[in-house]
């Protein structure tokens, strides 16, 4: 089976459009690399990227970005609506076949290892890759955000990178870990009253006692009431669990799930167990499909 | 987009291991094609091959596994349970990926013009690759078998075959054609009545009234009543669809559905039209599964 790596590295520049294009064509100069997607965000003033590949080369392809960033972007300068701490913010490896986390972990260490080494940025290691628990969550790493951390790495102890100089230069700090796929997914409700989707929101979230592995919000989209979520392990909790219980919840308020809508890419795994559930296949093998076959 | 075409030829040898794996050997030999699956039946003296590859090399295979099986089987020594006319009995190609119906209907004209042309071994053209109604369903085409067929094709002008001479030698006559991939799908319900399960198959399947692409069967399968079927096109009678009604007719004898069982191969783009169902997904494209991304 064929190894894939995802990697979302994000990296504070999301205006000027010919520093973009050389941090990425960093990534994509790697052989075996592919970048399936950039998006920028001028208010954010950052760029997303999504690429994959074989981990060795994701792994060098993320080095490459890092380093190209750090000389094109200076933190002094930036300014942006998102919450960042690098010039190179965040940077998840991603198991997608063939691989473990536990494989990605290890990714993350030896890229944060280098990156200290070689071009002297603090790296902190995070999510499943975190050295500590009180490092697991990105929001925690980065607060105080490159004006607060870059006073608070030389003077308080808990602060210390995982590698790197205990000071920041001009590219900032890096997060650096592992994660499992993101599905970023949302479910519109037949009604204008944006305070149903907010009760359904905080009853299958897992931070007002819902389900463990999601993260929701109850906005008003077009004049419809959405729940919008992240699905942050679908293994753990798939996507049909959460959506029988939004039916639920909705059912209660007399109110129907119109349509889903997932954003950006999604695992096909993830769909399929969806498949799985409502066909009720207690003894489905993956290897029963066709594609999969023909991938071997 | 890689174009591959699946062909799942039959051939009257189900017991001689040295026969089958010389013919399986020559589908196999042809570069680009990779043999999935071959089952072997004793009782019905016949061997399934499940084979993929680009539209070309399958095509050749396929003529190589008949002129193989031509000159190794011999019709007139041939006994067994299953209806059949030829050393080869029939060979349709299925459209996968990047390859329409029209594409393996022309496959099925070339490659049963060259085989009556090269091989002088009858040939009808079957199913979506049919030249008459009549000849659409392969039961008409393979009426009287080897036997009956050897008289009535010098004889009768409605039996004259589309490619190759109106007369049989002992490889006797082959039918070629195209169709939809072809999933075999059972349903277990938590009773022992089978007459429950046969009310269900009659209810569901086409020639009682039911669904236009379902063939079904009501069974008692290891103390459990089984609804079995095959659904000869999922894109126009999606599997959800064949369930839920199922579940509505199972529901009026007090009876629900204990499991779901897919037998052999599916394609993934069935399972992905059942997420896509259930999660009522409207706008959703499967440029937004990860794998299919990967394969471009």
């Amino acid at each position: 089976m064929k190894r894939v790596v995802e990697c979302v590295p994000n990296f504070s520049e999301g205006r000027r459009r010919g520093i973009i294009d050389q941090v990425v064509g960093a990534l994509a100069s790697v052989e075996g690399v592919r970048v399936l997607d950039v998006q920028s965000d001028a208010d954010h003033n950052r760029s997303v990227v999504t690429m994959v590949g074989e981990p060795e080369a994701v792994e060098d392809a993320a080095f490459r970005g890092i380093e190209r960033a750090a000389r094109l972007i200076d933190m002094d300068q930036h300014r942006g609506e998102h919450p960042r701490m690098g010039a190179t913010d965040v940077v998840p490896f991603v198991p997608i076949a063939g691989v473990t986390m536990a494989g990605c972990v290890e990714m993350a260490r030896r890229l944060g290892e280098r990156v200290g080494r070689e071009l002297s940025i603090p790296i902190y290691l995070y999510e499943e890759a975190a050295t500590r628990p009180e490092r697991r969550n990105l929001a925690d790493v980065r607060r105080g955000e490159y004006e607060g951390l870059k006073v608070e790495i030389e003077t308080d102890p808990h602060r210390t990178p995982d590698f790197g100089p205990a000071r920041m230069g001009k590219a900032g700090a890096t997060a650096i870990g592992a994660r499992s796929p993101l599905i970023a997914f949302n479910v519109y409700l037949d009604t204008d009253d944006v305070a149903i989707a907010k009760a359904i929101a905080r009853a299958v979230r897992h931070s007002s006692g819902g389900l463990r592995y999601v993260k929701a919000l109850g906005l008003l989209v077009e004049g419809r009431a959405q729940v919008s979520m992240n699905l942050t392990d679908y293994r753990q909790t798939p996507i049909h669990r959460v959506v029988e219980m939004i039916r639920k919840e909705a059912a209660r308020y007399g109110v129907a799930i119109v349509s889903g809508e997932m954003v950006g890419l999604i695992p096909n795994e993830a769909l399929v167990d969806v498949a799985r559930f409502y066909l009720q296949l207690d003894g489905f093998s993956p290897d029963q499909i066709l594609e999969n076959r023909l991938a071997e």
